[in-house]
């Protein structure tokens, strides 16, 4: 604490993991590419779970938990699942460890101890639960199943960074079977939306609504629809996918159903996730050359409290006007904190509460006593203001509506000013080099040009936007017809 | 569902196992020893998470999320806890996967992507929490350092049974430093009250608090405090555990703190936890040959309503007296399930809550419209009456109450009269053959005398009650001398 943070003019990559550190949000830890969420980051985290477990349960979807384990037979049942995957996986091999003839006081793995079939680390959990499902499905009644799982999964991705990308990560993974295909799209598509609101009411982070190119699509999956959104460099952001399944799975697990009319059919499947990846993007979407700036409703504490004093008589002073405002607060629905440590002056603990990123700050001294006032300062503006302490409850609770509202203003506006449709190759390659940002511009729909635009420019087709109108048009890179722009961006 | 289960006087064990998958509680999976937990399962775990968390939360605990892997030289470092959890743990070799040259289709560890050091997925996290630790904590001002974990973890047992005993489960793990002994070990203290608390009045399962005897403590504690259960077939379940860690772990992983004193000195510790096991203390201790019996504080539906109709008239009537009763129940707290399936017939229905434990069950007919009157089923005592609609809201409340608070003083009035005291070794054996439970009896205090009882008997000393008194006696085995008497049981 205390040091400045590298400016994100200066260098971004930097600022960012020099943030998540000096913020206490997480580290790395022993273990090549997983991190450790420390508690502030952490409860962050769960504000999200717990609003986003709201709303799978208001749509109808109910928590279980299935194996971290996936045994390999079944993980190489849906072949291009396990392709995609199986090049970075954890392998559990072995179920014991033995003293080492050879280092005494050193363990090694046992090699009695082997297992017949290899263990993976679930990337993902298709294969393990819908081996399962294979079991809990025999009729339309036993339809739509409606599951989602809170779990860690493991991708052995060779270059991580905190948060944004982690060989162990947390996310929420829904699962759910359907007796017609149509549903099993409703339910991709209404979990996306879920997510789009998610992000734009809670996060306070606009998103593009899209479709995945047949290149960038989940392995395993017929479509996957995705959120979008932008950062403050420049570059895109996948915030959260829904995949429609069509009976990929169902036929490679062999999970039949008998329909109203007593024929057997296959399932239909989805699958959807997000996970602490949304802690990037809330951090790169709002915070500043001063550390973490959160919206309210993930704020663990939305307003922060600092007494100035020097003597105890002042301190207990304050201490008895702090008290009955804190209840106030407490009572409107507002979490609040009184920072009474004696271990650091005031300047310190704006320091910190900057950094963290706390919605607003409360600081009141002996002067503010006696005038019946209290300074009253805003992270998302860096603007401080004297208020009378008579009403002041009623002005925080505004003010973090406002806060709120006005930081998914500020990103809405940066996206759409970073949005830019292009018709030529040059300007496409210009715009991605000086601005950045997304791109709309007309593709032929061939991987082939897709692939090429990538080598050239680093720049990938982070969706098909769906609200994106018919627009006949030319390809910018091979001139060929194309009957719709595409988001073209360097993403995360 | 709809056969019915074996009793628990024909055979307990197979009781068990089909109440836990006729109720929809888990089930095995196809990975050995590891469970998935059904929907209905998980609701109830999450009313316990849900409760605990507010708990710690309360006493000052934060919570954060560290990696689930080991490597294996910090796994080695505490060498008593890598003694004891070296033998049954799942080790990460390799992290690919590639196609099987010798079989098309099918996938093997690529030889190429062995890890240089191998990975133990974690039996519990002291190792790599206390390697974290050490960047954390410099002075006495970051102490004490109160963090608990929900995860999952993996032991590799040969012996698994749904919830008491499975090769993954989930559970909290707390991990504490101080600076010093006396608030380390009144830490666990107080965490081990929580939990006897938490079990008492949330799961309404009577517990004895003590100490673990040296050969039955945390592999690298200095001091194990325990709860345990009694079951209904008269054996007894650990059912939560608190360690004080002493300086073990801080020395392992050379954790020192600057005293206000300006000394260098380690760091002291505490570790407590309480799993899925929970569950499988939950269902034993009471549910009977009809199924489940849930205490109101965790059933995911405390009442449910069954409408008895025959026409569609009949139906939309009822509805019009049952909407607004659930919308009163929700609003004095009451969870209430509406329960208008029409694929299946009120007895059926009647079966399933039964079999799921719903505390409360009403069912509403035609008949009972012209009376105001409903049929008010009790599951945990099977009784059934005839209640005025007028009025049911309040009795329902009062109702639950009373099945919370009567569940625990049945459980009580168990543990009481299975708690026996013996003098001598006949009655001891006698005791635990024909009626088992608690045998209270002196010992000497040896390993020795310990292992020979279990080797004889195959009970093993639960605990040392921390509320037993003083006084004199023989220990019943080898006649020498004992101060104080000890809880010997048959465990799970």
């Amino acid at each position: 604490m205390g040091k400045n943070l590298t400016s994100r003019s200066e260098d971004y990559s930097k600022w960012y993991n020099e943030l998540v550190v000096k913020a206490d949000l997480a580290e790395n830890s022993a273990v090549r590419g997983c991190m450790v969420i420390k508690p502030y980051g952490y409860a962050i985290w769960e504000k999200m779970q717990a609003e986003l477990d709201r709303m799978f349960k208001e749509t109808g979807h109910q928590n279980a938990y299935f194996p971290l384990f996936v045994p390999k037979s079944l993980f190489e049942a849906e072949e291009k699942n396990a392709e995609g995957f199986a090049k970075e996986c954890a392998v559990v091999t072995h179920y014991r460890l033995q003293n080492d003839p050879d280092n005494p006081g050193k363990l090694r793995v046992d090699p009695e101890a082997k297992l017949e079939e290899e263990l993976v680390v679930r990337p993902t959990s298709e294969a393990i639960i819908w081996n399962t499902y294979k079991g809990w499905i025999q009729s339309y009644r036993d339809l739509p199943l409606l599951i989602n799982q809170w779990a860690n999964v493991v991708r052995w991705e060779m270059r991580t960074r905190l948060f944004l990308r982690t060989a162990e990560f947390l996310w929420q993974e829904g699962h759910t079977a359907h007796s017609t295909k149509k549903e099993a799209i409703a339910e991709a598509e209404q979990m996306n939306d879920i997510y789009a609101e998610f992000a734009q009411n809670f996060m306070a982070i606009p998103v593009v609504k899209g479709l995945k190119t047949e290149s960038e699509r989940f392995a395993g999956a017929d479509e996957t629809y995705c959120i979008e959104a932008l950062m403050q460099d420049g570059k895109a952001l996948q915030a959260g996918t829904s995949h429609f399944l069509g009976q990929n799975f169902a036929k490679a697990f062999d999970v039949k159903f008998t329909s109203k009319e007593g024929k057997q059919e296959y399932v239909w499947a989805t699958s959807w996730g997000v996970s602490t990846r949304l802690m990037g993007a809330l951090i790169m979407t709002h915070s500043d050359d001063k550390g973490l700036v959160l919206p309210p409703n993930l704020a663990p504490n939305q307003v922060v409290i600092v007494p100035i004093f020097k003597t105890e008589d002042q301190f207990d002073e304050i201490t008895n006007v702090v008290t009955p405002l804190m209840k106030t607060l407490r009572s409107k629905g507002v979490t609040v904190k009184y920072d009474k440590r004696d271990t650091l002056r005031p300047g310190a603990k704006f320091a910190q509460h900057e950094l963290q990123g706390v919605p607003l700050r409360i600081a009141i001294g002996a002067r503010d006593l006696e005038n019946g006032t209290v300074e009253l300062a805003r992270r998302d503006t860096l603007t401080k203001e004297i208020a009378t302490l008579e009403g002041i409850e009623d002005k925080v609770v505004a003010l973090l509506k406002e806060i709120q509202s006005s930081l998914y203003d500020r990103a809405l506006e940066y996206k759409n000013t970073h949005t830019t449709k292009v018709d030529t190759f040059e300007e496409f390659k210009n715009v991605l080099e000086t601005k950045g940002g997304f791109v709309s511009a007309h593709w032929d729909g061939t991987i082939e040009t897709e692939d090429k635009i990538k080598e050239i420019t680093k720049a990938t087709i982070r969706c098909v936007p769906l609200d994106s109108e018919n627009e006949e048009g030319k390809c910018v890179f091979t001139g060929n017809i194309s009957l719709k722009r595409v988001l073209f961006a360097k993403a995360y």
